[in-house]
């Protein structure tokens, strides 16, 4: 049971949400920005950095969501449950592998990020913006993930959720829905 | 150095606020509403959560810069540097050591805030929304740390640069300096 009173079907990150609406602007915002605003990373790789720090800061609820994400924009799911796994021998680009390596050191703590794991993103293409970006989204994951489990939210076991609240993200990113889509809210 | 081109003159956070500011606006935003605004936590008690969640994180820059904050919001010096060394043994009201306890909690990680602790903060009068805020704070520290240490930005080891920090967060909180401050822009 969350900590504090969250709405029963609002589970995880998508009742904190509807809880203090004021809060939810900037960090909706913020989202929306790093993670389907224009960029050089495509979405689906973006999501990626998103399921692999969820992943290692063991929150099920955003892992899960981000992996049912990853995989509708990627049009697959052997990727996102790869980087899962294991980093360098996932099927995605030398430039990821690097930048999703740089991701983890992110989730461990700031100081975990090296200049070698800098040095090989430069090394593989990656860009300033793409470098300053990963570590950003990562960061913010650390923050949902802390929000999301250290309030004791809801976690649905049913894949189905997670498939719906999968193409809410691919389909409205997310912004707040707009007025006529409350069918959808329960999806996040 | 910093890993990214960020300017010289620009150390810590206040770089990076300026190397992509269409993100920093919700970072600055969300960071706004928590610390200054309307709250029944007073600006230096959530500064102080600032300062336990950076020391924790060992984000010298964020620590020094929260704790000058703290220090001139609190008119004095002492509780800061208690609540770093030690919670429960600090001059702070028996709930905001509560409240505390779950920000460190939130540190380590969402699933490391206990259900004791919560239940230790509302026997001690913690809100609801106290106890939301606390944790989104702290969730909101972390994504600072990760994003200061992370991208290893400049830390100054100038004192007078932080009491000038600390001072302009006193008087001017986290929005974006209007045209005309630009004089206090190197000071975050």
């Amino acid at each position: 049971m969350p900590y504090i009173p969250l709405e029963d079907h609002l589970p995880g990150i998508t009742g904190l949400l509807e809880y203090r609406k004021d809060t939810a602007d900037p960090i909706r915002e913020l989202t929306q920005l790093l993670l389907r605003g224009p960029s050089t990373l495509t979405e689906g790789e973006r999501e990626l950095i998103a399921t692999v720090v969820s992943h290692r800061n063991e929150c099920k609820f955003c892992t899960t969501a981000h992996t049912a994400a990853a995989d509708i924009l990627l049009g697959e799911d052997s990727t996102a449950a790869a980087v899962k796994k294991d980093i360098l021998s996932a099927p995605v680009s030398s430039k990821m592998k690097m930048l999703l390596t740089i991701a983890a050191q992110v989730q461990e703590g700031g100081k975990a990020v090296t200049p070698e794991s800098i040095a090989n993103a430069k090394a593989e293409g990656a860009t300033d913006i793409e470098i300053h970006d990963t570590v950003l989204i990562a960061a913010l994951f650390c923050l949902y993930n802390r929000y999301v489990d250290g309030l004791a939210t809801i976690t649905p076991t049913d894949p189905t959720f997670y498939q719906g609240l999968g193409k809410r993200l691919k389909d409205h990113g997310y912004n707040r829905l707009p007025q006529g889509y409350d069918h959808l809210k329960k999806n996040g």
